[in-house]
């Protein structure tokens, strides 16, 4: 057997797998875990209409969607404020990824990004031949100025930004997004996640510009609104990048149950206030919870939060494995700096206590072993 | 602006939409169809027993689906008595498609099929930059020995087969099939499109043969399964292929509602049966509706009969239209030959009665417009 028949870029992949799901931890271990607080999904679950929405969806599943995805597109550009022709539904902000890597990355192209940053967008990267640049973290964020600098000197196709930051959740101010926006080079589009807008403070996103085609901005319903296993998400950008999108795309990918729950989501801004308060109260318990066990959490704008373990990489892997060999699902940064930290996402309170039962064990343990 | 960031091949892409949706000719209409019978969606349903599932599933939406898509691959697996490592999930056959062209078709690449075969698999041909080759249908089927002939002499990467046919519903025997699999050229790969296979006589798909490097075939619930809202097909091919696939995917693309739907109908083999059975009698009464009204149905193997309307495009065309002006939603095929057919989907009788009572009078107004 032989790859030659494979476009040479892709033959020559490495095999990457950006997050293993818990469900796959889960069949490596021969048990289910008792917590599920690794993939910031939240919990708290999606508003109960746009569950009674998609349970009434499911007999209709005989049907295609609409592939123009005509009622959430417009139900979001409502919500949003701007014409429906800015707005491009995907599965998810990772189908979109991959869209917008086909669409700048020929093979070559630089691309830049931060160490640490969501490995699913280098994932899309590589697999399309780019030349991907990874900068270091600085105090656990982004280095905003330092990508512009460096995509302005590799003349870079795009740079990745998310914005509140994953994995740490630490975050940038609109005004401060706004500045690195406009110093952009023009060859260089910005890849601005705002995966956890919602729950981050007012201002955090900067003002949409949906004439800039130098940005695209991405939002999900797999975070506060408690979608995930929807594979809804959507971009905000210029109208030659929708348009775009729209040549490339897979015109009929979008489930029809999951279209309905997000149209339905996105209209129930009551629940979704409900939600993100809940994932405040999360975030708190979490931060407390670091504090009693004499560690210190990362403030978080996002749906989960990053809990220093105060000494290296090896001894937080430690804690880590603790807490998988406790049923406990975790995850942990991999890059070099941030890796000293645990992420734990917000989720419900039976699911925090297991957590805040097995924290200390597992800290003890590390403890012992290294 | 301008659109010089993009990847060049991109930039220059038309603004294709290969199928426009049912719920987009509503829109324009400014009224809905009475009989949705256009893009052989099963409007017998799926399986209860994946409703009731799905129903089940809404509540979990909160969570990612298994991105190995373990559960449904093995039951996959099991049913066609094949290892999993041979299968691959993906966002309905389209998705699949477009992940084929990504990982075969490099800008340039000659890749062959059938004036007048699936569009959405040219699309994804073309955003890849695909050189396509579109020979004429012979006999209102794909010309195997012609197709083979000019892929050999354009050293083709792909080669793309649907069979049972669509638009038009007519098949090869598996050993046919067979014959043009073993004469493939070493370079070239077969997509075999099998969408239609669940409803073609026995004999209709040749014998799984998962070591060959040359042929990936193509399965979905969204024909006779009844899942066209749940966007799941699955691919099946040799190992390196299917490793490929994994390279590129998207992993986390299958949303968890259409995932535990497609699982349990999969297993419902009964339930596919009165399904199957259904179509059958469907394809029966669309050939007597076409009898009856003074033309020929071309005999089908799939969920859908096309009507020879006895004259040129123009025609058939005007007789399509009539019944779109009348509520009714069916297409046809548009290549040359071909077009002097409308094409119906198998559906309930409530809608099959609708089109009983339009066809005539779409017949009489075409023949007395033209």
């Amino acid at each position: 057997m032989t790859t030659r028949r494979f476009v040479p870029h892709i033959a020559a992949l490495p095999h990457l797998v950006p997050f293993v799901g818990p469900e796959a931890m889960e069949r490596a271990r021969g048990r289910p875990f008792r917590a599920r607080l690794g993939a910031n999904e939240s919990s708290f679950g999606p508003s109960p209409k746009a569950v009674a929405a998609m349970r009434d969806a499911a007999l209709e599943n005989w049907k295609y969607s609409d592939p123009e995805n005509y009622d959430l597109t417009s139900a979001i550009a409502t919500y949003l404020g701007v014409p429906a022709s800015h707005i491009m539904i995907g599965e998810g902000i990772d189908g979109l990824l991959g869209l917008t890597c086909m669409m700048f990355v020929a093979p070559g192209d630089a691309v830049v990004t931060t160490d640490g940053a969501y490995p699913t967008f280098n994932f899309h990267v590589i697999a399309h031949g780019g030349r991907l640049i990874r900068l270091p973290m600085r105090a656990d964020r982004e280095d905003l100025m330092t990508l512009l600098d460096t995509a302005r000197r590799e003349r870079a196709k795009l740079i990745y930004v998310s914005n509140p930051n994953s994995p740490m959740g630490t975050w940038w101010t609109g005004d401060e997004i706004a500045r690195m926006i406009a110093a952009l080079p023009p060859e260089t589009v910005l890849v601005l996640d705002e995966a956890y807008a919602d729950t981050a403070p007012a201002g955090t996103a900067p003002p949409l510009d949906v004439a800039n085609p130098n940005v695209i901005r991405y939002r999900t319903f797999s975070k506060a609104y408690g979608l995930a296993g929807a594979r809804i998400g959507y971009a905000i950008a210029s109208r030659d990048v929708i348009e775009t999108f729209d040549k490339v795309r897979n015109h009929y990918g979008i489930n029809r149950v999951g279209q309905i729950g997000a149209y339905h989501a996105i209209q129930d801004q009551a629940y979704l206030a409900s939600a993100v308060a809940a994932v405040d109260r999360a975030r708190r318990r979490i931060s407390d919870l670091a504090s009693s066990n004499g560690l210190t959490a990362i403030a978080s704008a996002a749906s989960f939060v990053a809990i220093d373990c105060g000494r290296d990489g090896a001894f937080a892997k430690s804690v880590l494995d603790g807490l998988l060999a406790r049923d406990v699902f975790v995850r942990k940064p991999a890059a070099s700096g941030i890796d000293r930290c645990i992420r734990v996402s917000c989720g419900v309170d039976t699911d925090l206590d297991v957590f805040a039962d097995e924290f200390p064990r597992a800290l003890a343990a590390a403890r012992t072993a290294l």
